[in-house]
């Protein structure tokens, strides 16, 4: 840091992405990108007609957009937030909820960004340990009176919880906004939107990064009461507020009109899923049950760690953390056949190097 | 605001936008747009296989972008720091270096976006008063041992500073950041970055969304010291790590590649800026020189708010403020010839009815 910046920033580790090499070609399993590119309706939808109105602002209220989500997900346009990705977002709610007044818990293994956000804004936190096999108790969260954010299913593990659980929650913290984020619900997990309507105190977050190919353009959405969507946009209004481009918004439009494209490639990616896991489990290694388009695995014979850099040295990124709970684990996006065919041969060649 | 919404922004009033009604396809004069699409090459960079690779996130390093930039100005992929717009950039200068202990300084009459980010962060700040004409005075803000924003040209006046000035003022504050907002900087104003590799506390910020064309894209960009580079990129990576979506990084090159275009669209631009002050001249009108794609003019017959409201109802959309300072004068973008004559053909309208 250099002497200007404010002491505020003093202890600040930013978040770490992962890693996005440009020295070769790798096959990406570590960011949990769809393998699909996005439907043939997107690239009509970013057309030339579309390009040449780019020296335009975007509309500051993304009503266009909006209206197709309020429409596909039966919620009225104020319902719905838009965000240049839900990382955007969920600043927003550690900074518009949370304060020395309301605290926010979250699960101590989950997204990374959590803590960062905790510290960029210096707020009382707590990190709520997860159970015996990563499993996330929703009685853990019920009634503690903070805020709230999980994200369902849960990064780097896998693992979701139900509805009605997260009803119980949303339900016994009523004075406390609670964030549901589920950037992984569309491969196999039930979502929590039909209770977005009915909870004054519950955003639900989702992306249009992983399921829907899309996060080269980076949007994110909540969906919430009237109330907590309006004070979201108070600040997007006070710090950035044509924060969505305008190809963005026509390539979501299209992208959500062709629902069926992606439900497509979800299946694929759940079969895939299957596949890896079952080949993994032949090769000794135990695979949480995972309900996202990635995994949560670790081999008795090879740590973490190790496997992760043998892995990259042959040319397959996957994401490994140092955290002492989970250094023997790595995290696998599933991406095509081809894709998890060539990193099980890849680790197939680093287990018998190391027997 | 809801009753979630932390108590730190209770006072907050968010920045209004100028309105981008959908009801009607008006003559819009008032974001400051540029009337001319982007260059031929953005459409050719925005293909078909960009569109196809939309499911992989952005570089978050942005380096392709960033190498192009400092190509073409002559400084280091180091001293270059991208954001979402620069009204991005400008919330992070607000945040980064602006506290208690380093106040923030900038004109009373200035872009309406300083003032929500000082109450944003509730910081301590001076809105330092324009002297008569609306002449910003260098003087003002050398040795005030305080952070500074200045914006050169200065919206909504459109009246700028020289390079000799901005030194000075950098020179007098050593202890403090200096960010000079160039958004207005291409249209015959003097760019000071030739001083950003000099001062260790200057930040130069610069936009695509006027002379590049790009609004509909958000990009915005700071040139200075790594050190400032270094904590700006400390705060994007600890809130919102991918803030740039690929269409706009692939736009955006082709955009610097192809200065020559734009320079003659800021030709254009400038040229019918004297065609205009002078036709309004000619009705009465007094015109402040302007070094911007905009001037700021008043009728002494006819008051800012009602020229605005009776421009609107012809179908041309200029900007006006409250603010009993500026309350007489309207803010009118320079677009094309063919929409300055509907705009002057509109006044004449108007101050016909006012006789």
């Amino acid at each position: 840091m250099s002497r200007f910046l404010s002491q505020r920033f003093a202890g600040l580790e930013a978040y770490i992405p992962g890693e996005q090499p440009q020295d070769m070609n790798y096959i990406k399993l570590n960011t949990n990108e769809s393998p699909f590119p996005p439907a043939p309706a997107v690239q009509e939808a970013v057309n030339a007609a579309e390009i040449g109105r780019l020296n335009l602002y975007p509309d500051p209220e993304g009503r266009a957009l909006r209206e197709t989500l309020a429409k596909r997900y039966g919620v009225k346009m104020e319902n719905i937030f838009l965000a240049n990705g839900s990382d955007e977002l969920l600043n927003f709610f550690f900074m518009a909820f949370c304060d020395e007044e309301r605290p926010v818990a979250y699960p101590s293994i989950s997204y990374g960004f959590y803590p960062v956000y905790a510290s960029l804004y210096r707020l009382p936190h707590t990190e709520i340990p997860l159970r015996e096999g990563f499993r996330l108790e929703p009685e853990d969260y019920c009634g503690i009176g903070k805020n709230i954010v999980i994200a369902n299913p849960n990064a780097p593990t896998g693992q979701s919880i139900s509805v009605d659980d997260i009803e119980r929650i949303v339900q016994s913290n009523p004075d406390h906004a609670v964030m549901i984020d589920e950037a992984y619900i569309d491969f196999g997990g039930e979502s929590c939107l039909p209770l977005a309507g009915k909870y004054e105190n519950l955003l639900v977050c989702q992306t249009f990064s992983k399921f829907r190919s899309l996060a080269g353009g980076r949007l994110g959405f909540a969906i919430g009461s009237p109330a907590l969507i309006g004070d979201l946009d108070k600040l997007r209004y006070s710090t950035n507020s044509y924060n969505i481009n305008r190809l963005t918004m026509a390539a979501a439009i299209a992208t959500i009109e062709n629902d069926g494209y992606y439900e497509n490639n979800s299946r694929i990616i759940q079969e895939n899923r299957s596949y890896t896991t079952e080949a993994l489990g032949r090769l000794g290694f135990e695979t949480l049950p995972s309900r996202a388009n990635f995994i949560f695995t670790r081999c008795p014979r090879v740590d973490g760690g190790r496997l992760y850099r043998e892995l990259k040295a042959r040319g397959v990124l996957v994401r490994h953390w140092d955290k002492p709970e989970i250094a023997d684990w790595c995290r696998v996006t599933i991406g095509s056949r081809e894709q998890m065919d060539i990193f099980l041969e890849k680790v197939r060649e680093i287990l018998k190097e190391a027997e």
